[in-house]
């Protein structure tokens, strides 16, 4: 008996009209979401697209529920149904005091077109699939990055705390050098006024960190 | 008769000397319109720049009317010809008041060197046969941009009005960051020192758009 | 007689260890341009200096005088040698008032290097030897930069005279955006602030200029 | 029976746990070197730190040792041998006055990670493995440096001395600009100012530094 409904409700989600009506009610709730984003919309249509938005949400707990109840366990083994998962539980999380930021978050919800357009699906799993080749290249460049990084807060930590006061902050600037942004006229021209001989630092950094950058790809 | 007629323009318009002929009076008006551009030229020279300009845009449309009359229907089905059909276009509409921008784009008649120059044609048919394989990682590039977009204007909006006051601005401001234009000094620092974890918003937004942006080609 | 002694000065020019030295001497004139930088040893060893240097070119108008003498008119037939005989060239030239940037040019010589050392040649021909192939890019290249630096003068020309008050300034202007340098804080937004629109023309002219750029290699 | 020993010693030091252990020894090492960066934290446990900083040293001193008796000669042939010898070799010099430098490199020595994890080996092999085949665009690139350095110095040198005042100055600018780092706001406009003709240094300098730098990879 049990079983029987559990069979006919995975059949319904497996029906084409099923997800394409949830991709219908997602692309909705990412336009709905965009308009949140007006102060002046807000103001005046407010109640309604929050209540949209929270009807919408039902929609997809409901959604999720049907789902697991579905497939039992196997929904938990599945990651694109873990990721469904975890972006709408985002939006049932409190949101107040210091987790405010979570609400800005709820917007992730869109990004379930990705596990439900088949062609999205596969160009996330083509990106997916290239991550693992690049772990031990991965593994050197963060080592590079340390070893860089303790050095140059010892080295220029006293002198420009801003850019290099501890090793969080020294990552942050050697980043923004690998990049390339200002490397020289914001950081490493004012360093080498104190340190003259900062190029010797940021220079082969440079080098490095882009060589092996570029052997990622 | 008519047909026949038909017959002769479609010889003529596809004779060798006729493109070439309609390619050198393109290149002369694309100097023309240069030297529009000097304001110390069209002081003394203006009036026969302009009578010119005036006089081969009359060619382009005869010649534009010849093709259509050869070959009908034919013509609206060719892109190529289409391009043609709107650069030309452009010029005749009227540009004052608010569609003085039109006048500027007159110069877009210039490109129809593409469409002549086989060699060309043949650069600009590789690149655009290029772009349909792109589609589906765009998109993946577009639902990014959303999200993020909609999450910076949340979180950063209120305090940063100017970068992400709006969705519009919060997307042009992630265009200038993904292309790493002081992506760090210029924005991500100035945010860093309201909300301390903004870098935990810009350096995966950079991480993933660069990522799959390098996938694009 | 005469062919006899043409045929000794072609054996004498091919001995390796005429090239060898040859060689040393331009890498000896290399330091000795480079040390005409340092004001202070300019002082001291000065006469020294420009004397070695004057000696030294002397030897290679006398190699390259040798060498035409060897090959006659086959000489003018290489472009290695037209290459060699440019560099050498130029520090005949009257340096003197507005051709004083001669002077600077003469450190042209050291490229010599490239011409002798076999395995530098092969990179160069390589280089050299995939530039046709880009020939017909290269044009769609510089017709894209044409039109958008006409419009750039006839639209923001006025406004701001010293990015695209000229056609000229206007490609320096744009070549700088296709770097990516400031394009946006220090180009982009400040005509924002005139032009609301005015993103329409650079983003669009990032995306086709970059996107043609890397269809180039 | 020394033999004997050289060989017992030998077959500790290629145990699976031996290594292992030094790595877990490197690792903690990593962040011991990274904790003494926080000055709040030397503050309350620096003795105890620098302590273990000085045990760890020790450890990696004795097992160099227990290489060196167990492979003799053999050790200094072998680069990877070396690189651990340099890096530890480093903590053992003085660091005082002028080498104070050297204490913050003794770092380094956490990357002897690179040396001991196999994957990090290959990874580490394969790039400069791929070095060699650089070595003549290296060089090319090279004399080109050296040839816009002198020109740069023997124009700009004298208005501009920050940028271009000597050779090495020259070098590190051009590296800025190949970089394409501020190249035209921060140093090519300037530049233009007083020499109006400068962007035909700078942009013909970019377009073959950049040309050249991507035929590396």
């Amino acid at each position: 008996m049990k079983q029987q409904l559990q069979h006919k409700v995975q059949q319904l989600v497996e029906k084409n009209w099923f997800s394409h009506g949830i991709l219908a009610l997602i692309l909705i709730n990412a336009i709905l979401l965009g308009l949140e984003t007006s102060a002046a919309l807000m103001q005046d249509f407010g109640t309604v697209i929050l209540l949209a938005d929270n009807l919408l949400l039902a929609v997809f707990v409901l959604e999720l529920l049907l789902r697991i109840f579905a497939y039992r366990l196997h929904f938990f083994k599945d990651p694109w149904s873990l990721f469904d998962f975890a972006v709408v539980g985002i939006a049932l999380m409190p949101a107040t005091g210091q987790f405010s930021v979570l609400r800005a978050l709820r917007v992730l919800r869109v990004l379930r077109v990705l596990s439900i357009v088949p062609s999205m699906r596969r160009v996330i799993s083509a990106l997916l699939g290239s991550l693992p080749g690049l772990g031990s290249i991965a593994m050197v460049l963060l080592l590079i990055y340390y070893v860089f990084a303790v050095i140059a807060t010892k080295l220029f930590g006293a002198a420009f705390p801003e850019w290099f006061g501890s090793i969080g902050a020294s990552f942050y600037t050697l980043f923004q050098v690998m990049t390339l942004e200002s490397w020289s006229m914001g950081i490493s021209r004012p360093v080498m006024e104190q340190f003259p001989f900062a190029w010797a630092f940021f220079v082969p950094f440079i080098l490095i960190a882009t060589f092996t950058m570029l052997n990622l790809f």
